[in-house]
């Protein structure tokens, strides 16, 4: 297994899933003066579209962060990441639930179920890379695995709140989703702000805390 | 954040893109001998998606010019990146809406909205390269910038004229559309016609030039 | 012919099939009261899709394969590859089929008749490649294509058997399906562990191994 | 603009234009009973599947050929390549037609005529690269211009008289689109079968031939 393969692979995977969503939200097919109003009822699906597209942006991001760290593939970690882009590509028929009935329970589950597994799978990943040492550009220590389960169990947690709170207040589910999103998309903002060339950043500083992040 | 990887993904999303604004046009479906009229009544879809293919073509040119002065990248940077294409992986909705309903104006103000919004990110993309020089290249001069900003301010004045005008004569708005969209293209076009290859051309000189197309 | 362009156009095929197999799966767009029936009787096509994910991810690893032996490019190369990937890119239609009438022979004799084809068309392209050894990096042994070919006869028999069988014992069928796709994963997952990077593996070891895969 | 970009936008082109034409062939819904039937009906939509998807294919190797000779790329080449991608990505358009009408002197004319468009864009492409030596990774001989010029010729006099003959003779006209595809095919498959690799090759004389192929 080749890493620039598998990362073409992914990144045509993401690209694709990102710009399939808008097919989602179709043309009303009214009569034009009925155009105004017909255009404001999607307007569910436009928020669940927008929505949609930074999570899998979120997650394309996170694959990139984990990518960045291995040096070798090997066959087990090409179905993990398999595993990771399933979850992924699922995303317009949850996003396209959401949209049609906003404010049901099942919907506003499911789609937090592909949160969770897409989140769980991208952390069993980097589990994975600290158990195989030789997979990876510098060792992943132990403690920069530590540092991110917070992350993990806390925008986990949300999901599960957002779930369970999802048939009696559906509108807090969706603040709690796009909290989460958008405490992940500020994270990475500001880690990665003095992000120095690999070439130039002293290696082993360099690894634990982008591990960390 | 890895620039490759950026590129490759932001390729695949104006590949895509560009290639699912055809899935608009559909088989017509009409018994055979009515297949000629329905066809010609296909018409305004085929206009509008050959406007919308060279605006998403224009773009990823757009794109290619900014990447081309950007050495490294962080977070922030990729969120912009994210709503610039989000703006461009819209571009499908707008344009079917304005190929279903050509002469009506929530579409045309669709449309031109869409590509304000997709033009000023594009801007603000610049903007930030010019504050943050360690991201570029060669430091972007505000001199290029200053450059720039005629360009922008007449396309979309243009295009909120082609809003303001649509409800009454909607075919001055396409022609407005149309007509930014061939001076954006001849201006690409000739002045990058004596392009040097990076490595041959003088540096200092190069960049500045380059920054004010 | 150029093999990194061959290979960004074969990921790229690869990529979309595997993405556009959830747009077969549609929102059942029902009253909200009748949404949870609707989404249980969809549960075929998500097992179908869950098991086209996988099958077409084992084709793209198994080209990947395939790929990693070879050098250089000519027509008749390219000409197979596509062969491959027509098969590969048909997948969408036999497994919405597949979907849509779950426990019927008819499409399950398709679905298998299209895995076999696939199956069969990567077959001829190593031994395309056994017998013109200018193209390899290093010359496939007939000796690894005789290792491969009881692969290929088990898997494409067990898929013939699950066609035979279609008719009265459909879930059987999915099973033998499901069975050979599991087998061929832990396969690939298995023989790769230890893969070490081709600058540092012994080449002709290396390859004779690899080509056995 | 940068090479390796422009391919990698074009390879995504064609990897999904390719892909896209399967969705057209449509699951035909109609009880279990009668699917047999449905499938046979479905058999026109099949074979204009085939054929497009070689015919993009084909394409695709076309390009493939063009940009193998330029080494540096300006603002009206990449116009020009657009103009081809608009050609090639608006397939799925006729194909569909064609699926649908099968024996109609419309869907033939237009397919015919995308071919032709495509076909003389290529040719556009190729004499502007003779007009512009400093693209080129060596300067087109007009020689190599000349003598790809008759294959151009039959070709698209093949598709006129295809087109004009689909009112009274439609299964002609497809055995011509047909008959072109496979001669091009087998052309280059034949043509590039000792193709050495671009290092190893003597410049001036690989060049010519490469250029006349």
């Amino acid at each position: 297994m080749n890493k620039q393969r598998l990362e073409a692979f992914t990144d045509g995977v993401y690209a694709i899933v990102i710009t399939l969503l808008i097919l989602d939200i179709r043309n009303p097919d009214v009569a034009a003066t009925a155009l105004g109003p017909a255009l404001v009822r999607l307007l569910p699906q436009v928020v669940t579209y927008v929505l949609s597209f930074f999570v899998v942006g979120m997650y394309w991001f996170a694959h990139h962060r984990v990518a960045h760290q291995v040096k070798l593939i090997n066959g087990t970690f090409t179905w993990l990441n398999l595993v990771w882009l399933l979850f992924v590509s699922v995303m317009p028929f949850p996003t396209s639930l959401l949209g049609r009935y906003p404010l049901q329970f099942i919907p506003i589950a499911i789609y937090g179920i592909d949160l969770i597994l897409t989140n769980v799978t991208g952390y069993v990943i980097t589990v994975y890379l600290v158990k195989h040492p030789e997979l990876a550009v510098a060792p992943v220590p132990p403690a920069a695995l530590r540092a991110l389960l917070p992350v993990y169990i806390i925008s986990n947690g949300i999901y599960v709140a957002a779930i369970a709170i999802a048939g009696i207040l559906p509108w807090v589910s969706y603040a709690m989703y796009a909290g989460v999103l958008a405490w992940l998309m500020v994270r990475y903002a500001r880690r990665s702000n003095p992000f120095k060339p690999a070439a130039q950043a002293p290696r082993s500083a360099g690894r634990a805390s982008r591990a960390a992040d």
